[in-house]
Order: C-alpha cells, then sequence, then structure tokens
C-alpha cells in the first residue's frame, strides 16, 4: 500500500518512519525541505515537492494522510488538496483538529465524494516505538481502505486502534483523552509539591516516583515518564553528583502551555451541561502558570490592605 | 523468619498468603476467629487467639504486623502490645493510619525502646499475584531486621518497596499517593461522562478504556481496570447480550465513599499552604455524591425563584 503524508514534523517524520518498517510506500510532503530531504535520503519516503505531485504519486483511492497543525494549516491544506483529489479519494486528519471542524469538513468533502477520517492520535515521541493509539471517526468503508495503515501505526494491528464512531467521533475521543490527560497531570503535579514541601521528611521523589510504579494504585505511562525524568545516568559526568529533581525541574519552565484540547474539553462540558471541574481546574491552572506578573494576586494585596490594613511585604522584582 | 500479623481482613489475608509462599511464617491474629482457622487449616498461618499467644510464638526480635482499621482500633492494639513486648522489638504499622499518629507512636514506643515502622502498602486485592507496593519509614536498623518481609510482600526484592524517610514519612507518602488516586479518578470519571454524554457520536466505553490502555497517554492501571470492569464474559450467560457499561454503572452506587487519606493530604495542603485545587476538588466531588437530598441545589433554586421568579421544574422524589 501506498500512502501520502503531509506533514513531517516530530509526529509525521516518526509516522512516516513506522510505516516504512511495516512495508507501507509513503509519499512525504512538508512545507520545509530539510526534513523531506532527510528523510527521502534515508528511503523512507518518496518526496514530493508540491501537492500536485502528491497526488500524480498516489493510486486511486488516493489516501493523504494530514499530520498538519489544527486551525488554518490543516482547513488549507483540505481546501488546496480537493481540487486535485477524484471521486473515492481520502483524506484522513491525524493531527488535533477540533471535532466540530472534522465534521464539517467530513460533510463538506462529501459533496465532492471525497472521504474523510478523523484519526485522533496518541503517543507522542515514543509513538514510533511503542505504536500510535489511534482513535478513529469515518465510515466503514473508509476505514477498510484505511485500516493496513492503521494497524502500522497502532502498537499491533488487533489493538491500540479502534473505529469509534462516525467521522468526528474520532477528533472528539481524542480530545477527551486530552483533557484527562490535563487533570491526571495536575493530580501529579500537586502531589509531588506536597511531597517536596514537607521539608521534614526530607523526601526524595526520585526514588518515590521510580517506587510507585512498582505495583501501586497510582501507577501509569505518566508516572514511568516522571522517574525516567528524574533518574539521571551519573555516568554522563563522572564523578560528579547527579542533579537532584528539585535542581532538574529548576531547569525548567514554570509556564505551561496547553495546545487547544483541553479547553475544548471544558467548553463541550459547558455546552453539554456536564460537571468536569477537576479538568476545567487542571485547565485553568495553566493559565495561571503564565501569570508572571502576579496582576491578579496584586489585586488581592490591595484589597486586603484596603478594607484590614494588611501590608503585604514587596518582592523583588525578577526579571 | 517468623512475623505476627494482626489483622486479617481482605488486605491482611492475602499478604499472610503471599508471605506464605515466600516461606516466611505467619503467626495470625484476627478479632474474628472464622478467618483464623481458615488460613491455619490452609497452614498459611499459625493461629494465635490472644496477643500474649501472638508474642510467645515469636523469638526476639519480635516483628509484629499491623493491618487493622486506623484510629481507636490501630492504637488499642499497640496500647495492648507493648507491655507484651520487650526492648528490641518492632512494631509495623501497615494501615492507613494518619502520618501525625505514627509520628507520636513511634515517639512513645521508642521510650520503652520498642522499635516502630510506618509501611504504607498500596496494592488493593492485586497485591497477592502482583505484589504490593510499599513506602516505609523507619531508621535503617528497624528497616534492616524488617526487610526479608519488605521484599517478600513486594512485586520483587529489589523493586516496590523503599525506605523513603524516618517514621512517620511512610505514612506521609501513602497519604499523598491516595491523594493523586483521588485527583486522576475523577479526572478519568469526568472524562468519561463527557463521552457517554455525547449522544450523538453513540460511543462505547468499553471500546474506549480498552483501546486507550495501548500507547495512549492515559495509559494507567486504573484504567486497566475499568476496562477490565467493563468487558463482560459473554459465555456467562450464553444467548444472552453481554450488559453495556451504562448498565454496569447503573448497577453501582453513585454514593462514593473515602476512606481518609484524601482529606488528610486536603488538610495537609491548607497547613503547608500549598495549592493543591485539583486534588482538594476532587475529595470534595465524593462529598457531593452523598449529598442525596440536593439541599445545597434546593437552596439555589430558591435563591433562583426569589431573585428572579425562575421556577424550577419540581422532579419526583426518589426513595
Amino acid at each position: 500500500m501506498r500512502i501520502a503524508l503531509l506533514g513531517l514534523g516530530k509526529m509525521g517524520a516518526n509516522m512516516a518512519r513506522r510505516l516504512a518498517r511495516h512495508n507501507i510506500e509513503v509519499v512525504g510532503f512538508n512545507r520545509s525541505q530539510e526534513i523531506v530531504d532527510e528523510l527521502a535520503a534515508q528511503r523512507i519516503i518518496i518526496p514530493a515537492r508540491t501537492l500536485s505531485e502528491v497526488v500524480a504519486k498516489l493510486a486511486a483511492p488516493r489516501v493523504v494522510w494530514l499530520m498538519l497543525p489544527a486551525g488554518v494549516t490543516t482547513e488549507e491544506a483540505i481546501n488546496q488538496l480537493v481540487p486535485l483529489l477524484s471521486k473515492g479519494d481520502i483524506i484522513v486528519d491525524g493531527g488535533n483538529s477540533n471535532y466540530r471542524d472534522s465534521v464539517r469538513r467530513g460533510q463538506s468533502l462529501m459533496q465532492n465524494e471525497i472521504g474523510f477520517m478523523d484519526a485522533g492520535t496518541s503517543g507522542g515521541i515514543w509513538g514510533l516505538e511503542n505504536g500510535y493509539c489511534l482513535m478513529v471517526g469515518a465510515t466503514k468503508q473508509t476505514v477498510d481502505i484505511v485500516s493496513p495503515v492503521l494497524k502500522a501505526l497502532a502498537p499491533a494491528p488487533d489493538r491500540g486502534w479502534a473505529h469509534v464512531g462516525p467521522i468526528g467521533a474520532g477528533h472528539y475521543t481524542k480530545m477527551i483523552h486530552n483533557g484527562i490527560e490535563y487533570g491526571m497531570m495536575q493530580a501529579y503535579s500537586e502531589g509531588f509539591t506536597l511531597l517536596h514541601r514537607k521539608e521534614e521528611f526530607n523526601l526524595d521523589l526520585a526514588q518515590i516516583t521510580e517506587l510507585w510504579r512498582h505495583s501501586s494504585v497510582v501507577r501509569s505511562w505518566l508516572l514511568d515518564l516522571t522517574a525516567q525524568a528524574f533518574k539521571v545516568d551519573e555516568t554522563t559526568t563522572p564523578g560528579t553528583a547527579a542533579p537532584k529533581p528539585a535542581q532538574i525541574l529548576e531547569a525548567l519552565s514554570p509556564y505551561v502551555e496547553d495546545s487547544g484540547e483541553g479547553r475544548w474539553t471544558v467548553i463541550e462540558a459547558i455546552e453539554l451541561g456536564v460537571a468536569a471541574p477537576v479538568i476545567t481546574l487542571a485547565v485553568q491552572m495553566r493559565f495561571a502558570s503564565r501569570e508572571t506578573t502576579g496582576y491578579g494576586y496584586r489585586l488581592l494585596s490591595l484589597m486586603r490592605k484596603a478594607f484590614g490594613g494588611h501590608v503585604a511585604p514587596k518582592i523583588e522584582k525578577k526579571s
């Protein structure tokens, strides 16, 4: 089987590598040319420099898999592909698009008799080795055509991918997956902070995260990754002490990004009238992490001073 | 090695079974006699009917491991043991005691030159097969004596148990572990509800929980258990359709208990001045689950009616 893959970033390039290992030919396209040349030199992709070239290198029914940033970039790629594709061809959106966009795009493509699949893809940079978890929304007919690709990307042909519902259901499921992820991460973060701040016990978070990986109720892949990040190879700098978890964290930004699915989950909860307080709060805490000016907290100090004469100590302004 | 195990409930009885498999002799004691007789008949424990008999059947330094309900029961057992034990003997509290009680008990026992270990124990009913995750607070000397027992209970001699700090640090670490567990569970619960309530996609939670177990970012042991609970063996009732997740949930209580460690985590966060909003909210949601009278919500209806004339529809009172 041969498909096209548009977008060879961190996720897309690794997916191309995984597909190549499973003998699926990939026509690769990327806005910046460097990664295209690199993957082509390694015989992982068949390079294409234009979308017309992409389409010309595929046989009907053509399958074009997008791994592009959600929003305008994905929208534009689909709009540019439509006039180049034919009846029966399929566009797969493997990115993190809002499921409402996927429903709309699926309906719009149907008018041109082009099939659509939203394939929410989880697994991050580990997917190349472990396989990707794929949440698929599409018609059964579309799934049948794309399934060899899904089976190659998944950890095994019979698990880690599923046709969860109609168009939109894949990205909806992936959105909720990410909402849960926000809540889990925040719960761990709070617990680890409570361990760190209990100075009288001088707890070693590298030890405890590793400990919890074995038979505890909170064991998870996120915990595995955290324990691994705290475990520093002393042999890389012989003779020097391994950095402590607190030092490892010092080197990271306390400003936490979000990539959309968390806030969409919160909006969905409001629109469905479903209480989702913990996921909501986890998203809000990311916003709070970015309040580097302390504007809202200064307002609290102002009010405490106004009604109670409380004077908060001035702090040195950090650059 | 031979130790005593006081409390042969669900956790204690399985721990006795695991210790027996690892050739550690267990003198077993329980308030109700039935399980003592059962385990003795299976040659898993050496039965004892009184605490004096327990102590008489051990050789110095005696190790008495408590798996008792936290609070009064554990306190009374320790008080009754002290006059029976000798200098150098050790009491291990493997239950879910508040770490402050453990610190106090450790100091009190030290005056009698009796050693103390708080061994926070995770793993639930699965510990018998998988081993238990043990978070140990004690002196090094005490750990050295008890370590063969810890190595037998843990999933392997070299992992799943750790000496995390001084007396109290074990139960503190276990308390935070459980706080994180509350947050994770609530995040999953909210996400699954958002999947369930999106009726237009008719999502199958049995399928999605199983799907997410493979290579997704939210994979965890809690997810494994949830997927397993949704997977019903159709062969048990041949010819009948397997119950759907919604039906499986219908059969369960929506009133959710807590066993203390969650609320202690919240109190600790307040006392340390550490923000832990998600864990706090997860604990509060358990309280909310018990508000079967809707008292607080009726108050909201009363106020909406008072200022805005909003009339909420009356509902049939459920018995």
